[in-house]
């Protein structure tokens, strides 16, 4: 009975990643559509949002499935409870992918512009938040989670560094208006990975270390381990 | 036991609906703020921000505790899972007014204009999704969460429109756009507000039905009725 529960636990977890990687995916293809205009990605990513919908109900139902017959105990209880919250904030970062495919689509109607906003950035460092958040979850590392907390910070302040900056945009070239509000829109979008990155990130906090390190609240001790004494990948 | 179980239950719900009391004020602040350029009130937002997520944390605790402890069946299993994620989105609401009431501090320093776009009017339409979804939950109301998700198109099409008349102030009068950049992203926020109405609304059917319907996927006989002969209220 204990051998098949622990194999559930390992199959939700698995579920998980491939979902994980599949809304990855999207916010890759996302933002390629949006640097090469190739509507072809778009048509992907709005594909890629069904199955993640779709993996993100199995995930749920599974999770009470769990709960429901096999009345898991302490540490398997919030692992399961964050497989839960883990899910609602992976299938978001889908969501994120689909709004900006639809800016893209948008976008190809007015003619290419060159903007001060580095869009591949910005998504570069929120993704790798996203797999540094996801990692963390794989090795059940809380330090490794609560480094990924740090890196929010430099996303926040390039995508309000693209505000200012699109915002002038507007102001002195009107005509490029449209452009500048897409990419503003898209800039935000991934500011919204890097917060489900921050959220997945406490989630597996909170289940390793039982601690509720949400709303950035610092443990007490300014840092947190798993007792593995490895050190958060830099 | 059960008893206790079930006061329990009670007071997760109660704790809950004070939190949810305190979002949709946050809200209601945020926009008067907008309406009457009165910062003390985005002070007041803030401070619930901070109210709403020590909330939020503690429900969370009390829902773990549950589980832990009294490892619930069924129907009340469902209950507990849908308090968590309403809990999420509960607190997600508090997170939209406190976007809200940065940007009306940034208007502040830019002269009032007359935008097309009737911020209280969408925001009156998201706080009545909240309302009604919140509503349904006390009741255990499948009939009338299900009424919710058909409300959420009026919104999105009132924030498409936004959108599209801000973005034509920003090209024919461009000294106005930080004032309409600041009332797309309000516009966008309370968007996103009736969104999570919605995802409040799909967890009290998930709860109640123990039929998932997100994503708006349309339960096979076109309804749902908890059973009770009332109709959704209009």
């Amino acid at each position: 009975m204990r051998v098949r529960f622990h194999q559930s636990l390992g199959d939700l977890k698995e579920k998980l990643l491939v979902m994980a990687g599949m809304a990855e995916q999207a916010i890759e293809r996302a933002v390629e559509a949006y640097r090469t205009r190739d509507l072809s990605l778009c048509d992907l990513v709005a594909r890629s949002e069904q199955n993640i919908n779709r993996f993100e109900r199995e995930i749920d139902q599974m999770a009470l499935d769990l709960l429901a017959m096999e009345q898991p105990m302490a540490i398997d209880l919030r692992f399961i409870l964050a497989v839960i919250k883990i899910n609602a904030d992976v299938e978001r970062v889908g969501d994120a992918a689909s709004t900006i495919a639809v800016r893209v689509r948008d976008l190809q109607a007015f003619s290419p512009v060159d903007l001060p906003v580095d869009i591949p950035r910005i998504a570069g460092l929120a993704i790798d938040m996203v797999r540094r958040a996801l990692q963390a979850f794989i090795e059940g590392d809380a330090e490794a989670a609560q480094h990924v907390l740090s890196l929010d910070d430099a996303v926040d302040r390039l995508n309000d560094s693209a505000y200012f900056a699109l915002l002038n945009v507007m102001r002195t070239e009107p005509h490029w208006t449209p452009q500048a509000l897409n990419a503003l829109v898209i800039s935000r979008s991934l500011e919204r990975v890097a917060d489900h990155a921050t959220n997945i990130a406490e989630d597996v906090i909170f289940w390793v270390k039982g601690a509720d390190v949400r709303h950035h609240m610092l443990l007490r001790d300014g840092r947190v381990n798993n007792g593995t004494g490895e050190a958060a990948p830099n």
